[in-house]
């Protein structure tokens, strides 16, 4: 109990920062009246969408809870909302604090750069903090509740499926919050820059540009609430599944229930290092900003590892204890894995590790100054064609570090502790996201203090300061976004893991002679290999979905961006008083018509992920019979890891590479033959072609294949969930 | 020994049939001295670098061919001899044809629309033929020789190693010939459009652009020589995979032998087939040049159900004759797999519906007036960034069909008759690869006859009949593309049941009581589960390949493209009189410099495919064992598939759509608000940049996915050979 009531007190302690923290912002200078109506309008915008968005979830949120209520009964239900209400806060109440940050940072630059930094940095930490606080209390608390409160087993079914539906309460929040969040935001940058930029030749955020305004609502209603979401899932899900996994390899140990309580006690000890981590993050005397973030960040890495060393100590009593967590295989046998504590605390640091070099490398892929970018430059130099060309070049190479960093993380866990040692190394990388988070939220809070700065024709110092910020805001977007993902295809191992487990437990079960419960499971033999035909069906299908997925993404931006296109032309047409200066654009209207295109374009594509292992179930059930029909689910869980790491990857880190390479042409780009290209020149605008199209690769489509990706895996741990219950 | 002569003769047809053809093509008008003068310039510049890429070959071939001599022994080793060989022979044959074709096909279209098909149709049919042909006799010759001439058992392991070998020397030409003709090609395409379709405003084939014989030269050697070799070594590697299986399934069994010739029959009476429905091929009242090209298509499909029917009859003694397929699984047990004569036939005509419903859908995403590609004119109409993300969008969509086609028709021959019904399928399927060469070989030859009639300036109703040869070469050439991969998929596949069968005949025979064979395999124990983590690790490795080697390509080509564009440049630059049309452009120096770095540019990213599963095996063998190692390189096969799949299909439909899309502004796009986009509108040039981007998509990149595919399983199973040998 009291290492319960201490990680309650780790979690409380991420709200006890938010607190303070929203506070230390909101006492800040907010400037002039004009910044404070941009910034209105911006908030305004901004929860208008939000309202919009979680109404519309919440009539899905309903129905769902009461088919859960139905098929699972009450306290699982009660789980799934939990988790999506949680979830829901953590983005609502980020997104609100992010709206008022940025004005207050354009404010607070205009003094000094480390100013606006404290500001901008401290307002991101609020969502991080609560991500991870949130994310951890809701398990940890309902997990008490039903332990301790209702008095059942931790290892029982219905602690585990309460815990599943809390994660699926997460990511129904999350797939809807990145892709509605999506394709808002990219529908109005895309859409705005192609109208601003290219037709009309207007800087971005110009205030003569209509869609100005929706442009700044996008960044928090995508970057800040989406990624918020995003994340918050991830870390729920990685908790959860590593808990049903100790339960299930730990079953009838003494060991158990501490094996359940480590997981989270590494969040806790993780969310305190986060926390301290933030403290680090000041300006030094060489004014790096990226520099001021990293110490933060590797303050908290390197406090983490002592942290889980003193977890690890405290909770088994030396690194020397010794364990056998005992697999249940198919066939009915068992494998046993013996390993120490020492083994366990060291794949949590090879979390870290991992953590550590997938920011790495995804920084040498989307930062200024290495060859990926200056590669894109560089062909921007021969036209648009050969820029988008280098950029896919680029996107489709970015996967590869990646993915062999993972391949190494996977096996180095194994060897390590076995399946519950990749457990806790994602584990151990998800404990970061609070600190992860808030490198990314501060992203959104900076790009529309620029905004505010511009339109509010503050002088040309302020703005020069917050495109500093800005720049930096770019490049923890993009790394953010690999961590997000890398985690996420971690995280979607252990549930598929999780998955394969509680199968076998169910047909154990149903096979136990004498055995009443479980009956839909006695006589089914689920063949994972990959000589099964039906296995290759479902990697393909699985490896369908984020393709699929992506492409309806795709489109619904470009159609989203083509009617602000069409609003915006209409608008300079009816009004030629804007472009003079002399009338005023109705910034209303674009938001208002990107706030329904979102929401009307994020029902259907969601549902993809949700129905498609229902449906592989029941109709490889209907052709093969249930055994196959499991064993297709299964492989289908796996394909759309398979190909969603390497989608969501290019995606993010293309994109990413694309936006900096146009960045690299705004202080000159030098080229290979040593002529200098300036902002404006032919080279310049073909890497904005590329930049344009690599904004929905980067900000709608990829990312939202993670929550797609374990929103997938979920449903079928749910799916196994209710055909055992009924 | 009846049946092996009667293949042998349907073989032989094969190539009596070119001989006819090129002898018809070869009487035909050459035209006037400007247009074979210009065809000249074409045909010593394709002849020039197929001469450069087969020495380059030849060198690796030679090196090759002394390394299996000394690790398998001299009759592998002139499997391997014959494979590339005959792959190379059919690629040069092939193009020497359409190099003298293109300017016949011009001078023809002249006098009639209907004589310019006919000449157009038979060069490409050379080719086809010859690919079907030579890659039957080299299968069919080389096993009557090791099996009757040397007195080999028709199961036994120097049969089977010599067959795979043959299918390595095929896939060796292939990666090569597709990239590095890829490169050529795009490089030259690219290029060439930017510098002058973009810069100087000057048409397409405008003699006055220095790229434009290195352009034409390019669809030669990339469509015509690459294609071809692609499906021969698809052919080839699928005949011999599914023999290595008839040899495991049936081992001991009297019926073994008519099962290895099963498939050979199949092929050798689709020859006949596709024969007969060149014939098919003339232009109708209607003058519809598709509906011409696709009665041939379904004559030969209709004709071809009945012939394999008729095999079927003919060897198996009527239609309920009963199999018994044993399949060995890795513990040493069996699973048996009871079917008829007429399973057989029904999955080889499933072969044949995936081949149709392929064609279909590949058509639908890419031809003009379907929705995909009306969706992409219709956002060139916003822009170029909105026709990019729209291209994308469409590119990663339509994996979705062909992926559930290909499905569905796994697990409907697998229903029929197990593994065997599914390799029976893709035999059927690769079956029809004559004909489908024959309508993309033709594709270069009229694009070369539009290219010649604008440099001869010949009329303007003469190019209007080449424009309109040339649109429906577009069409059919990315009909071949869908075809050629989801055929590369199955057939992989296919692959993937021989690597795991011949795994398990080696760990057998090594564990058999007593025995001193194959020792290296004692107590080897892999596990195939999706649930074994080395198993993640092989999928996610496996699934790189694709990604890493689609971005090498496509930096390649970006390269190759820069590199036209400054040349181009430069010429002008220097040649001022060139752009007046009072100076001659050199052309010579584009097709040397292209030349030069398509080469270049090849060697390494082949390499990939090809040591990827060696260094896998060992450094997971390194870490984990042997067991684990087969594991790992087994799900990688699995892995190189399920993403190589869909990174080629979307390449390769996307690109096509992104042509069409440009195609639709020739004679006037009309969009959603009625407005007419033609020729030279905004919308158009939007419409270019996303053809030159989907260019090496198509062209090179996802092409080139194919024969990576392949040849990591094919040296997968060389690998078992040589470990199995030593």
């Amino acid at each position: 109990m009291l290492a319960l009531t201490l990680i309650i007190l780790g979690g409380a302690l991420s709200i006890a920062y938010g607190l303070w923290a929203i506070n230390d912002v909101m006492k800040r200078d907010a400037g002039t009246l004009r910044m404070q109506e941009i910034a209105g309008a911006i908030a305004e915008g901004a929860q208008a969408y939000l309202k919009r968005q979680y109404f519309t979830i919440g009539i899905v949120g309903v129905i769902l809870f009461a088919a859960i209520v139905w098929l699972l009964g009450i306290w699982v239900a009660i789980g799934f909302a939990i988790g999506a209400i949680l979830s829901g806060a953590a983005g609502f109440i980020g997104m609100n604090v992010s709206v008022r940050a940025n004005v207050r940072t354009a404010q607070a630059a205009s003094t000094s750069l480390a100013k606006g930094l404290d500001v901008a940095f401290k307002s991101g930490a609020v969502t991080g903090m609560l991500v991870a606080g949130l994310a951890l209390l809701g398990v940890v608390v309902y997990y008490a509740i039903l332990t301790r409160g209702l008095g059942n087993d931790p290892g029982s079914r219905i602690v585990i499926d309460s815990l599943v539906a809390l994660g699926f309460g997460a990511s129904l929040i999350s797939i809807f919050a990145r892709l509605g969040g999506g394709i808002f935001t990219k529908g109005a940058d895309v859409g705005g820059d192609l109208v601003g930029k290219v037709e009309a030749g207007i800087p971005e955020d110009d205030p003569r540009n209509p869609a100005t305004i929706a442009d700044n609502v996008g960044d928090n209603v995508g970057d800040c609430a989406g990624m918020a979401a995003d994340l918050f899932e991830t870390y729920a899900v990685t908790f959860v599944a590593t808990m049903v996994l100790a339960a299930i390899f730990f079953a009838g140990q003494s060991v158990m229930e501490t094996m359940l309580i480590y997981p989270l006690a590494i969040g806790a000890a993780c969310i305190v290092t986060s926390i301290a981590g933030t403290f680090f993050v000041k300006l030094g005397a060489n004014s790096s900003i990226m520099g001021a973030l990293y110490k933060g960040f590797i303050a908290t890495g390197v406090l983490s590892i002592g942290a889980i060393a003193i977890v690890t100590l405290v909770l088994f009593g030396g690194f020397g204890a010794e364990f056998t967590a005992v697999v249940p295989t198919l066939g009915g046998g068992e494998n046993v894995t013996v390993f120490t504590a020492l083994d366990l605390f060291l794949a949590a640091v090879l979390g870290l590790v991992v953590t550590g070099l997938i920011v790495w490398i995804t920084e040498y892929y989307t930062g200024v100054g290495f060859r990926p970018v200056r590669s894109i430059s560089q062909s921007s130099v021969t036209g648009h064609g050969t820029n988008v060309i280098q950029g896919l070049a680029i996107s489709l190479e970015s996967t590869a570090l990646p993915t062999i960093v993972i391949c190494f993380g996977i096996i180095g866990a194994y060897l390590l502790a076995g399946l519950f040692g990749i457990a806790i190394a994602v584990t151990a990388m998800l404990a970061l996201a609070g600190m992860v988070v808030a490198l990314d939220a501060f992203g959104p809070v900076t790009d529309n203090a620029g905004g505010i700065a511009e339109m509010a024709g503050l002088p040309k110092e302020v703005r020069r300061s917050t495109d500093a910020l800005d720049a930096v805001g770019n490049t923890t977007k993009a790394v953010t976004k690999g961590y997000a993902i890398g985690s996420a295809g971690l995280g979607a191992l252990v549930l598929f893991a999780a998955y394969t487990s509680d199968l076998n437990y169910f047909i154990l079960e149903a096979n136990r002679e004498g055995s009443t419960q479980y009956q839909y499971f006695a006589g089914v033999t689920p063949d994972f290999s990959l000589a099964n035909p039906y296995v290759v069906v479902g990697l393909l299908f699985g490896g369908l979905i984020p393709f699929l997925f992506g492409g309806i993404a795709m489109t619904a931006v470009g159609r989203a961006a083509g009617a602000v296109v069409e609003e915006v032309r209409r608008q300079f047409k009816e009004k030629p008083g804007i472009m003079a200066g002399t009338d005023r654009p109705d910034y209303g209207r674009a938001v208002d018509m990107l706030t329904k295109a979102a929401i009307r374009e994020m029902v259907v594509p969601s549902l993809l992920p949700v129905l498609a292992p229902i449906v592989t179930y029941f109709v490889i059930y209907a052709v093969a019979g249930k055994s196959q029909a499991f064993s297709a689910v299964g492989a289908m869980l796996l394909g759309v890891i398979v190909t969603g790491l390497f989608v969501a990857i290019s995606m993010t880190s293309g994109g990413g590479a694309w936006d900096n390479a146009k960045k690299s042409f705004e202080d000159g780009f030098v080229d290979k033959d040593g002529v200098k290209h300036m902002k404006g020149s032919e080279a310049h605008k073909a890497s904005v072609t590329g930049d344009t199209v690599g904004d929905p690769y980067k900000d709608t489509a990829g990312p939202a294949v993670n929550p797609a990706i374990k929103i997938t895996n979920i449903i079928a741990l749910l799916l196994l969930a209710i055909l055992a219950h009924n």
